[in-house]
């Protein structure tokens, strides 16, 4: 596994890895007829040789941006990125232009080393871990914007419209200098998924975004970098998030259809606990709008703080029997 | 010459020109990504031993955006990407995005058959003329935009900060519909070359721009879509326009450094022959900041009205002996 720091040597590394600069033969297809036979004495399966290996299918790249401080839920998405590419691409960027709040980016855990070692045995093949200075040179002046309740609902109203430019910009980035065939994201950041979903489609990046399930400790609570930084006490407290969750989902298993009294239910849940509630919404799970009855499926989103450390979750609630939308409970 | 419609059908074609659809590649991706690696810097020409094509160079991609109303300008702008790529591409897109006034939008003049026809003629081997709607498609929410003085004066200050959010977001998503390895832009548009410029080092997107010399009518007026508006005697004071340029380029070449004098007298010129003086600026001609004095170079931007019609102009103001900034005249 290499560490990369700058766009060039990342393209580079994929150019490498895509084939093109071992057979310096322009088309992906067109290195493998000629170069059968020198694999064939290599042997080499490895992914370097395997350039000039006897597949003419396309070499895939798949990417999995983190900012660090890598857990079971980076993990996964690198899984994911393994099982349906060849090389496997992992960014590690701790991204200032997303963060609202000067404290929450200096307590933002950054931990390369073992970030690496996590990596490699997980089977990442290229990180590319850029300084601020790489991705915001000087003159640096370009935003990506995805406007409407997509981005300014939720965190984008809690953090302000300046987040989701942070994400928005930085991904389109990271997408353009590593063109990965796919790019994996999880849905415990629900809304940063759909709003990089909406950018990629919007100006055609050519990047297939896939989702991949909110990877959960056995207690429920959902993995996150910030984790690290709760206590026994408040990591307790932060247990009733997804509690709420749970309860919010029985609750509609069992017909509860009024999102007013879900909503209510879930942050008196919170508060009990002790947690500070920046907002609890129940949402259109494609357009973030607010929906007033979960008639078929809804987004639950929660952020709170336990202590200091701000916490985000989200479920889907799905009516049980969404046939008839117009029978009344 | 073929003429597509969709972004789909664009890659398709420029996936078959460039090798790719003969190794049964599917995805749209993976010939972006061949594209991308090439203009990255890899494209150290090998062996090109079993290439399926007899060429093992990267076939190289050119493309010129335009609005349509093809003129000279643009033919020239086709002759230079003809010169350096194995296949060009023309894109006709009228971006109502970037017109601040509807009547501007709805005045400009549309005349594809004659296009199509002027473009097979300078060897242009793909036209790209897309509809509104499969540029903007319901939903679409994204914004590309430059801060700052590179897109916040002259045009930017004239037509409303959306003109350069519309130019920047519609070549944005052009450059990514086809990752030419070079796109060739003129520079009448100045203003526009460096905001591209800015928006595509920012982004990462991996095409080189290329800038190419203002084309001009035997008389000096600068070649304009919009000029077939201009009747007999609206087009002779525009002349107004190449004259006052002129005049500053000589006054400069005599001495004079004063940034105010040159803007004062560019100014009477225009008014004198009863144009409608939107800005006369001498500015930095990287950040467009104002410059007060010529002491080095300078790019002096004029936007004027004609009767109706807008036109805007520009030229290089070049100190003749330069070396001695300390110079009083």
């Amino acid at each position: 596994m290499r560490i990369v720091r700058t766009i060039a040597e990342l393209r580079a590394a994929l150019a490498e890895a895509r084939g093109a600069g071992a057979a310096g033969s322009g088309a992906a297809g067109s290195g493998a007829t000629g170069s059968g036979s020198g694999s064939a004495g290599s042997g080499s399966a490895g992914s370097g040789a395997g350039a000039s290996s006897a597949d003419a299918a396309p070499r895939r790249v798949g990417m999995v941006p983190t900012m660090g401080a890598l857990h079971e839920g980076h993990l996964s998405l690198v899984r994911a990125a393994r099982a349906e590419n060849d090389t496997v691409v992992l960014t590690i960027f701790v991204n200032p232009t997303q963060f609202d709040e000067a404290a929450d980016l200096a307590a933002y855990p950054r931990q390369e080393e073992r970030d690496a070692a996590l990596a490699a045995g997980a089977g990442v093949d290229l990180i590319f871990a850029p300084e601020p200075a790489e991705m915001y040179p000087s003159g640096f002046a370009t935003t990506v914007r995805v406007s409407g309740a997509l981005a300014e609902t939720l965190e984008g109203a809690a953090r302000g419209a300046a987040h989701f430019d942070g994400v928005a910009t930085v991904v389109s980035k990271l997408l353009l200098a590593a063109l990965p065939d796919s790019a994996y994201f999880g849905l415990k950041d629900a809304q940063q998924l759909l709003v990089v979903r909406r950018m990629v489609a919007d100006l055609g990046i050519p990047t297939r975004i896939v989702a991949c399930p909110t990877s959960r400790d056995p207690d429920g609570l959902a993995r996150s970098s910030r984790n690290v930084r709760l206590s026994a006490e408040t990591r307790s407290r932060a247990l009733a998030i997804p509690q709420a969750l749970e309860a919010a989902i029985d609750a509609v298993g069992s017909g509860e259809r009024d999102a007013g009294r879900l909503v209510r239910r879930a942050e008196a849940t919170l508060a009990a606990a002790g947690l500070a509630v920046e907002y609890v919404a129940i949402v259109h799970p494609e357009t973030l709008e607010t929906v007033h009855r979960v008639d078929t499926t809804a987004l639950l989103a929660i952020a709170a703080r336990a202590g200091e450390v701000r916490l985000i979750d989200n479920a889907i609630l799905q009516r049980a029997n969404p046939a008839h939308p117009d029978e009344e409970e």
